[in-house]
């Protein structure tokens, strides 16, 4: 198996793949706030979605659609500025509105569209302003970059950049395939145990063909190593979804088992979850978590989320404090099993890494003359890569954070004034 | 069963016990920390502490000393300024040398003092500094408030106020008994799931007289109704323990399984947490989340417990911003089994509840012009009491926490400079 090659370009990078973004007027600002992904041809689609109990209408319309017309889809309708979450039968009414006006307008089949919703939750959807906006959107729609940039800045809430990743690998049947993905996310992102599940809105585009069931497979198993592994502020959000579509316009035989493609997804949903966590609410600093030595997969998860999601791990990490006992501490409480003498933390770097905690105890580096080094290091970098090695088995994995700033607490004592 | 009465007082209210604080010289700060609570006569002990994994050397001796010889304890001595966690086999023989020399000066026999140290994770405590000055704390030792007060102090860190609470409580054999306490805790601060547990700092004493067994069981349930349900920042400590103690001055019979003991330990349990939640780090105001109608007892703290642990919800209470999608969300992530369609929460008020949430949709009173009311009411409030009704079932839970500020991150990014 060949390794996945970065391309330019995203949710547009596969062939056959159009998309567009717009303002509707449904954000008070005036951003763009309406994005449309759209296949040339039929594709099959797989979902994951949040395990919220509180399920905003286009998740649980979204997650009808996958598993009823898995077959037959054509694209994403993605609205920001509200969450169309809390709205009851109404949400589900109107979210069913727009995508029927969207599908008449775009000539395509009933139900043929996947819808998404981020922001606000609470307030309905404004029907009609959407409506009205659907023949400007048809006129953005464009293949390339002029139509997947416009897109991913429509589905932007907090966020202050759009993510965006395109790849393309070499399948066992020789067919070169591109996959690509957009993401948004910068505030209620949390992982939540036990899938299928998701965290923030992403959707990933391939022209490779695959059954309904493979894609669900690849997809499970990718959110379960990238989306799931990010947090941001603990809080799981009411629309979580990752869509994976694929229409097949690269021609080949079914990629549903290839590890080629596997690993494509995997690394286009592991960019755009760095690049969620790194523009997370309020953050300068990109916090990366690599756990080894764990008893279990479960553990080492465990382990990285904690540390990752410790709330004075991350506020450490804001004011450069090489405080190394808040990362035992939330070790300790992750229910990783370890023994707290044999736990050895390391910041990374490309010359040799620095230890911060040697068999349980803090490294000489932390203390007194040494921790002015550390911190003059730490307020340099702009991610900040631990590496734990926990000395219990053989299990790994990589967790995605950021640092607790001012500016977290401004944006979110204030997010909708 | 008579309700127990709020007296005036701590840890010295009950008959038998004195207490003292005293600057040894631990922190740099040159600040109070240390103190000691002693009885006149021998004590029965119970403990609960913290579920980490890592956990500091007094947390060790002292569930040792409980578990092995808690019919013979005299008293507390507290270490603030240093966690002894991380510090291996030496932070064992360092906190063993100073509670023998504290044992010998006070001339009580060996092993019949119990640990307790709060403060920065890794450092060791500075055995000579504490032994040397062991002498002024004897002269400090005193009875009612000049001794319960200094020692309130002492066990501070980044508290901004001591934490005491007393009252008396009318035994089943008409014996008159007092129950005490005192806690410290502002950060690093959260329940831990799973018996027996505890989070920060608190010491509760009485002149009842009962059983170790007795103890035990009072203060495992009284500790998971409300240490256990207090929030800050989600962190749970390497160091969380809850003493107590009884010395039976009071006389009587044993009060193991009276009710009116089990309400007084849980009364004053409740205040020092509720103390704890409104003095977290960077706090403004007290956030209380009352949970009615949910299915079980587990479901109502799990959702009690979300919603005070929420960071969104936290900076929302802070910038007084009815967000009331963020305590839905907060709801639907808890794990509580619920509908989200008839969920109902309200700001309560002494003359009639402001509704928030009304069967699962935002309330009038929070949108547009409404909520600028419910902005201005928020304000004001220095308690934001929240109540939940999910109408599942008929079990009950309180949660306290308090809301995320600039002061927080500015606290925690620079706790060690």
């Amino acid at each position: 198996m060949t390794a996945p090659v970065t391309i330019p370009g995203g949710i547009t990078a596969p062939r056959g793949w159009l998309a567009g973004g717009i303002a509707a007027g449904i954000k008070r600002s005036g951003r763009p706030d309406l994005a449309m992904v759209i296949s040339d041809r039929e594709a099959t689609a797989a979902g994951v979605f949040t395990t919220n109990r509180v399920r905003a209408a286009p998740v649980i319309l979204g997650s009808e659609a996958v598993r009823t017309r898995p077959d037959h889809m054509r694209g994403i309708l993605v609205i920001a500025g509200t969450a169309n979450a809390m709205t009851g039968a109404e949400g589900i009414a109107d979210n069913r509105a727009v995508l029927a006006a969207a599908e008449s307008e775009f000539g395509l089949p009933p139900g043929s569209l996947l819808p998404a919703c981020t922001g606000v939750i609470g307030p309905r959807i404004p029907v009609d302003r959407v409506i009205r906006a659907l023949p400007s959107l048809r006129s953005a729609i464009a293949i390339g970059p002029e139509g997947g940039e416009p897109a991913a800045h429509a589905i932007m809430t907090t966020d202050t950049r759009t993510k965006q990743a395109a790849c393309r690998v070499r399948l066992r049947d020789g067919t070169v395939a591109r996959i690509g993905g957009m993401a948004k996310g910068s505030g209620m992102i949390a992982p939540h145990l036990g899938p299928p599940h998701a965290t923030a809105l992403a959707f990933v585009t391939t022209d490779a063909q695959a059954s309904p069931a493979g894609l669900a497979r690849v997809l499970e198993k990718a959110a379960e190593d990238t989306f799931n592994m990010v947090t941001i502020d603990g809080d799981t959000s009411t629309n979580d979804t990752i869509y994976l579509l694929a229409n097949g316009a690269a021609g080949g035989t079914p990629a549903d088992d290839d590890p080629a493609f596997a690993a494509g997804v995997t690394a286009i949903l592991e960019s755009l979850a760095r690049q969620v966590a790194r523009d997370g609410e309020g953050a300068t600093k990109l916090l990366t978590v690599h756990v080894e030595g764990a008893k279990s997969v479960a553990d080492a998860r465990a382990a990285a989320r904690a540390v990752a999601g410790s709330t004075l791990v991350k506020a450490a990490v804001f004011g450069a404090d090489p405080n190394v006992g808040r990362i035992a501490c939330a070790l300790g409480y992750s229910g990783a099993r370890l023994d707290a003498d044999r736990i050895d933390v390391a910041l990374r770097r490309p010359r040799g890494s620095v230890p911060l905690i040697v068999h349980g105890r803090p490294a000489r580096t932390v203390e007194d003359g040494g921790a002015i080094r550390v911190r003059d290091l730490l307020r340099q970098l702009d991610e900040v890569p631990l590496d734990i090695h926990l000395h219990e088995g053989r299990a790994t994995a990589t967790a995605w954070g950021c640092d607790l700033s001012y500016a977290y607490v401004q944006i979110n004592a204030a997010y909708r004034t």
